[in-house]
């Protein structure tokens, strides 16, 4: 069970919308620190512990920067990603940088970060090197398990997964990187996605664990930090269960001491655990329309937040000041685009909805803004933080019709 | 069965590949002049006939300028796809607006172009004139059949869609539009997506004319235009069936001799079926990795085209130079967004492919580029339209980091 609040007041967040307008994100300081401290206290039996934020969960350089105050590092998949870890001040090995397909300019700026590059393909050890033009002193290979995991259902089979070095390849990787010059060696994976059951990360640990020895045997290589990746889910339903940081650090670090006989370092790359739960898309009623259902037209739309319409996703609605009215309005929640599946939510139960209402969309601080696309012409929108002061910060503008305009040529122009 | 060819050899795409880089769209203009000829002889039986040809399938300054100067229309349903139509030339009422969950200032923006608007809900006649300050002479509204027909199966069941006014209310929306001031009206339906059998969309146009007299003889007022919305698929498969347009044409012809007995316009909103087949992503293969699968990873993404990742639709792949070899090897085609739906195609047959071949990326002329997202700090490539004297010209720049970065403020903004 999880409680779906909002930490501002109905009034304070109707004058809030009143005068900025709507829509837009807004994110919970408070919260995301609260939550990156659990996290690291309940890891703090590791002295290497760190968790990398997957930057692509929410790219916005004010809250990288601010989980960087923090101790958290970065997980960055790109060239732009790089670029907020850098301008939010994570640099070095405070980076991991997991891509798959990589192309040469991200080796490059990886390396030239000093970030963790981390492998994805047997290839790309002689990719990266001729990238770079060296090889890095630290290494990391993404481990995909294949049909040794089941993974889940979200991020799928691993035999299905284009990510990683398989069973047969990985101590080789090790050796072929050590040929090439590394003297550190990380080994990450990454099997799960929004998972909410904690003994599936915990065996992910122990697939780990195993393998850092597999991999000692057959090479003489240790293994200096193992990453978990992310996966670690949220529960979007009131009535999904909510992994605990706390039983996860209790339950690795018994694994760890049985399995594991020197100083190994462990880290995570949890996005979604830490931002999700504190971010909302407020919007307003636009329309509501009586068709053969009910439909409450939002003035949000598939821009602002595209789990739903893309898999299907739960987010929890709440309407300010209408929540101790009965839910007994059934609605379509929908947004504006000329696209039959931008709907927030399909049959929901909610009270009776008027237009100019405000909605509160829940758990929208993970991949939310970052999701939204340009379709039908439709803009993303701004993106504010509540400090711990309870003061408001514009951390986004809102997009505007010349930014959609802007890479269009107004005339066509010659090329050959 | 349709020919998936590319209007480029071999030696000339390399060589532009070369200059401009990887990956890019590019579009022929003779195919979309051919198409668009072939759609307006097929109903050229009637008066009134034009395509609003729908803005968000290629939403291209240029490309909406060249069909304006072909007759075309423009179906927009959003402000930037309405300054799109302006900045192309079109305006009155050769612009459709088909919005829903429609904000007042689009409402305004239409009015001001003179365009038809196309109301979807039957509250919509107070919200518009409300916003606009005045009632248009001239409306129409988009009809949901509801369970009266099955829809297909990409746009879904007509019950569960969120557009149109229902049954029970269009001859009231007409009455009420009527007392508002209206003289003119036209009467709009869409109720497929990328549909290859006719015979539906022959359907259509029969479900329309009915209503056409069913509204004449309940109000007494006569729909001066119906518009059949899109809906006209394109083989995907080069095994799919193509619709013809001289079929639909004469089958629509005919149904409109025997139903209807004053000067009905006809209309259509295709887009896909006019653009679609002459759009091709041109990208290099980056890695060749071998897996628990074999992975062939491109230089485009998801940003790039979404189709794959978000309906699991197919598109068809060649190989430059490598048409005549044995497709004998079998790839997931790749993007490097990190996420595992970043694939373009699973299990393709395909000739053995290498590092640095071109991939040719079929029918990506309609909801392509326009469709792209920036998730993962992924970037939107360029546009180049063929055009018909061979030359190639650029109409839209591939996007920067900076554009990317544009919106997000590098520190706080004070609100309140």
């Amino acid at each position: 069970m999880s409680v779906k609040s909002f930490p501002i007041s109905d009034e304070a967040i109707n004058a809030f919308a009143e005068k900025v307008g709507t829509p837009f994100h807004i994110y919970d300081e408070s919260r995301i620190i609260e939550t990156a401290e659990r996290i690291k206290k309940a890891f703090s039996w590791n002295d290497g512990f760190t968790n990398y934020f997957a930057v692509k969960a929410l790219p916005n350089v004010n809250i990288v920067r601010m989980l960087g105050s923090l101790g958290f590092g970065a997980d960055c998949s790109s060239l732009p990603e790089l670029i907020i870890a850098e301008k939010a001040g994570i640099t070095g090995e405070r980076i991991m940088f997991s891509s798959n397909d990589t192309p040469d300019e991200e080796f490059r700026k990886a390396y030239e970060l000093g970030a963790i590059i981390n492998l994805d393909d047997i290839t790309h050890i002689d990719a990266a090197e001729r990238a770079i033009g060296a090889f890095p002193e630290i290494i990391s290979f993404r481990y995909n398990p294949g049909p040794e995991r089941t993974g889940n259902a979200i991020i799928g089979n691993p035999v299905e997964a284009k990510y990683g070095v398989t069973h047969s390849q990985i101590a080789d990787c090790y050796r072929l990187a050590a040929e090439k010059g590394a003297r550190r060696f990380v080994l990450h994976t990454m099997v799960a996605s929004n998972e909410l059951d904690g003994s599936y990360i915990v065996e992910t640990a122990r697939m780990l664990f195993s393998l850092v020895r597999e991999i000692r045997e057959k090479t003489g290589i240790m293994i200096e930090r193992v990453d978990l990746g992310g996966g670690v889910g949220i529960p979007y339903r009131p009535e999904d269960n909510e992994v605990s940081f706390e039983q996860l650090g209790a339950e690795i670090h018994k694994l760890y001491d049985e399995m594991i006989d020197y100083p190994l370092a462990v880290s995570f790359e949890m996005g979604r655990a830490v931002t999700g739960p504190s971010g909302y898309l407020v919007s307003r009623v636009r329309h509501v329309c009586h068709k053969y259902k009910d439909y409450a037209g939002l003035d949000a739309t598939m821009a602002d937040l595209m789990r739903p319409a893309m898999y299907g996703a739960y987010h929890h609605i709440t309407v300010p000041g209408k929540e101790d009215l009965p839910h007994d309005h059934m609605y379509d929640v929908t947004g504006s685009l000329c696209e039959n599946n931008d709907k927030f939510a399909i049959d929901r139960m909610l009270p009776e909805l008027r237009c100019g209402d405000l909605v509160i969309i829940h758990d929208t601080g993970a991949h939310g803004h970052s999701m939204g696309f340009n379709y039908n012409g439709k803009l993303r929108h701004a993106e504010y933080l509540l400090r711990k002061d309870g003061s408001i910060v514009r951390i986004r503008r809102a997009e505007t019709v010349d930014d959609y305009l802007r890479t269009q040529l107004d005339e066509p122009e010659a090329v050959i």
